[in-house]
């Protein structure tokens, strides 16, 4: 606190705006990245990925959009990142090369991150540990911490204390008041703050809608055991890659029941790694088993961890699904434990993979016919209705949510007496100021979605999308004209090829036409032939009318004005 | 019974085997279709389309595979509809013709069948209504019938009496003692049925995950009333486009609240029309008005009954909620009720269509913030045991919902006593054979799902559908080769063009690098450059090689070689 008060009371004075501008992380559930800007000061709260939805075919990864972040780099004092969780973190390998600022988080976040710089190839010293009831200064900022329970140990809360007033930016978090981690919500902490007039808190809406109180982390253990008991077979149990708990208590169901433990998935099976390694798993000697020896052990003594709880489908547990995974083969028999819901854009993709799991005859435990074999990490509806009340703050932002849980939220909220203005109702890139107690919305900042796609980091934008969205509603058509560069005569035949249109077979005839009508549409316009784009408009057009009279679709026509 | 026994008698003498072979509806919940055979007879129950997936990009519907009817269309009796779902009536148009056989169901839906051939200019004569408690002569077989309750009124159990012995079809249904359409499930009926020894249950499995009863449909409008009384805008209220009894609880509430009623979106204009034709909705007069008259009335006054209910991207309300329907307005302050639960594989669609509307600031009522909303119109556990007890048929075969529903009703059987062998687990195009009280798998037909893109019927298969599932991933990349044909030299550059690849003002060097790739491919194989289909490969594999290593891309490349 010591270098921290003169600071503020002199910055106070200068009475400049606080601006609160979220990149990424509310109306999208991920992504979640926020920026405080004070002055010359820019602290980063989460720096996570999205997930590709059915509107970006191909894409890997969606990460926050860093343009206004560009000429202000020298102003960022640091990045505070909530929870270990890869829609808080997974854009740290893609953005901090760009940032460089030193990177705030407790120990088992640090050491995914870690983790992950080592894949990447990045310094890892920026990364620092903090102690939970530790301070920092950062610029204008003071930042300090309180533990919560999340589904990943090690997540927390944070307090931040701006000229402007104290803010409480409560990423994911839930109640529960026993934990496997033994990490409780620290509400007395939180009680605390509240007595201290907390401006504003941006808060984790995501399970608004779901009433009551969360059941206990702890109630998971046993149904584990009891699939465990129920089959003969091997059994899979699939959860978030990062859910530490349910690895141990997937881990002290196969001890006490004599079945070894292997752990399936990259992702998984690296965060298994730094868990352990920093002694957030208690794993028994000899229990673990590496993947490539499963085959050798009798099915009703393994239990493997494996990754695809959302139905991906190029996920370990999917490719086992479609006996395409070397290590993992499925039998009648065994059994899979789906202990995860689906987030939010997953739901027919996990549904799927039950469906060809139970396909194949095997005993599929999921959230439909069982309720105990997973519990949200996020605050049910009574869990937010105690933090709001514990807090109290003048403000809200519900955070991590889609537009309707924001809804839901505020309604919740105008429940509690809060007034609507009360409830701040912003998007990703809008500029929130606050002056005075006050907070406005000061204007917008123009934030893209930014696509991973293989090696390529915003290489492709939305024209490229909706090329690749036509192509698989419609498929494409190839149109090649050879032209004489001298007489600007066509030379040889019009070429036409096309892939995910008609079955070519089938369609002799209708690409027959198809040659005949670009030969019309051309000696149309023979006065014109040099002009290239012109023949390739007149092509296209022609050829895209004749397609639709005849198909009722409307393929991408590609043409080619070849010259020889 | 007369015209019947005596046949019927001589042909058990035969002892032919009864072939049933489900050609869609198994483990796929739509596209329901089921044969019976029994020597020179075959009927068919339902004839419905099915929606298309992920893994089907374009296709408008899919329909079933009647390859195996092709050269036994003499032998077709008949087609009996069970009810008028689209899953269970969408393909007649598409099938009918080459079918032609009388199809016999009760009034509604052979009206709902009547304006679908309307629309497709086919004959209407052999669409043959049929009384509840009709008895029908189909050669070998005996058809009768009796009432259940479902979500669109005149849904019929189908009973069948075959030379070898009593079966029941028993498509979608569930136990409603206070329907809205005055139409209960005939327990009577089918507990007489149950003691004459039925040899074999097909039975909608679809909700047996759900525990307990289903609430009654009756239920619905006091919800309906309360989102009216609400909502200071436009109510709209969104279901399935032949729930005739939600259309009547809209307008009942309408009525008694002074709004006036618009209903929108094609196939529910058509349900409406048919159904209050035949009598069906009880509409008071004046109280409906015209799409296109909306916006003349005060909003307050509006209640819109509009098609998509699932989400569907193409539908009515997804282009009102894109600001895309020129009737269609929204604004603050009005409302959407979401009366219909997901099918399977649109659980996200769904949600995101919730989240644009919440977006736009409306409020939204839908099934996780309010169970009031929609009640199923399939059967819930209790209803399932219910309709088991009073049938006890000797085998069971769970129709019309995917594998773990199939699987999850053999554990409920299981839990009343039958063996895991009287449940059969069976796909489309397996052939159970029946004789002598037994049931068998003997072989397996081929069914393809057959897919309506635009005009054109089956026209796409597999290779269509991968190719378009790779250009949505990937894009496409083609290459132009110009060849002189006499001297076989490359005459002109080579051309390269990319869609749905790299955004190619930001690609030019990568795109410049792939033209001297194929370039250098081509001059290490000069003594074949007159064969085309060995020159296509070396620069399909060469490009392919290299821009993956580039970008961890795979696109699909198409090269074309035009001889000059």
């Amino acid at each position: 606190m010591k270098s921290f008060k003169p600071r503020f009371a002199q910055q106070l004075n200068s009475n400049q705006p606080l601006r609160i501008i979220p990149l990424g992380g509310v109306g999208d559930v991920t992504k979640n990245m926020y920026i405080y800007e004070y002055g010359e000061d820019i602290i980063i709260v989460d720096c996570g990925v999205g997930f590709p939805d059915d509107a970006m075919p191909g894409v890997d990864l969606v990460i926050p959009d860093i343009n206004y972040l560009r000429d202000k780099i020298n102003k960022i004092r640091g990045i505070i990142i909530t929870h270990g969780h890869e829609d808080h973190i997974g854009s740290l390998p893609y953005l901090w090369p760009q940032i460089q600022a030193p990177i705030y988080t407790q120990r088992l976040t640090a050491g995914f991150i870690k983790a992950k710089f080592t894949e990447h190839n990045l310094a890892k010293d920026k990364i620092i540990e903090v102690k939970i009831d530790q301070t920092i200064n950062l610029g204008n900022f003071q930042v300090s911490f309180y533990q919560v329970s999340h589904s990943v140990p090690d997540s927390m809360g944070i307090v931040i204390r701006t000229p402007q007033g104290l803010i409480i930016h409560q990423a994911d978090f839930k109640i529960d008041w026993t934990p496997v981690s033994g990490q409780v919500t620290d509400v007395g902490r939180v009680a605390q703050l509240g007595n201290e007039k907390v401006l504003l808190l941006l808060i984790d809406c995501l399970r608004v809608e779901k009433p009551g109180f969360n059941k206990s982390e702890k109630s998971i253990e046993s149904s584990f055991e009891q699939a465990a008991i129920e089959t003969p077979g091997k059994l899979l149990i699939t959860t978030t890659s990062s859910n530490v708990s349910r690895m141990q208590q997937a881990i002290n169901v196969a001890h006490r029941l004599g079945r070894k433990v292997a752990v399936v998935g990259r992702s998984f099976e690296n965060n298994f790694q730094v868990a352990r390694d920093l002694g957030y798993l208690q794993v028994p000697p000899g229990i673990m088993i590496a993947p490539d020896t499963i085959q050798g052990f009798e099915p009703r003594k393994v239990l493997v961890l494996i990754a695809g709880a959302q139905g991906q489908s190029d996920s370990s547990l999917a490719r086992a699904a479609n006996d395409g995974h070397r290590q993992v083969k499925l039998k009648k028999g065994d059994s899979v434990v789906f202990s995860a819901d689906p987030i939010p854009s997953t739901e027919s993709a996990q549904n799927a993979l039950v469906d060809s799991l139970s396909r194949l005859g095997l005993n599929v435990y999921y959230s439909a016919v069982n309720s105990e074999l997973h519990v949200s990490g996020h605050a049910a509806l009574e869990e937010l209705r105690l933090m709001v009340n514990l807090i109290k703050p003048k403000f809200m932002f519900p955070i991590g949510g889609t537009f309707r849980h924001m809804k839901a939220f505020s309604k919740m909220a105008q429940e509690l007496g809060y007034k609507d203005t009360q409830i701040l109702d912003a998007e990703d890139g809008d500029v929130l100021e606050i002056m005075n107690e006050n907070i406005k919305l000061a204007g917008k900042i123009d934030v893209q979605n930014i696509y991973v796609d293989g090696l390529g980091i915003g290489d492709i934008g939305h024209v490229v999308l909706r090329d690749r969205h036509k192509m698989s509603e419609e498929g494409v058509v190839v149109v090649v004209v050879s032209v004489d560069k001298h007489t600007s005569q066509i030379v040889s035949e019009v070429d036409i090829i096309s892939r995910g249109f008609v079955f070519e077979e089938m369609a002799k005839d209708l690409l027959d036409e198809a040659r005949d009508v670009v030969k019309e549409a051309l000696q149309k316009h023979p006065q014109k032939i040099s002009d290239w784009r012109f023949i390739r408009r007149i092509i296209e057009d022609a050829l895209d009318k004749f397609l639709y009279k005849s198909t009722q679709r409307r393929p991408l026509i590609l043409s080619v004005v070849v010259e020889s």
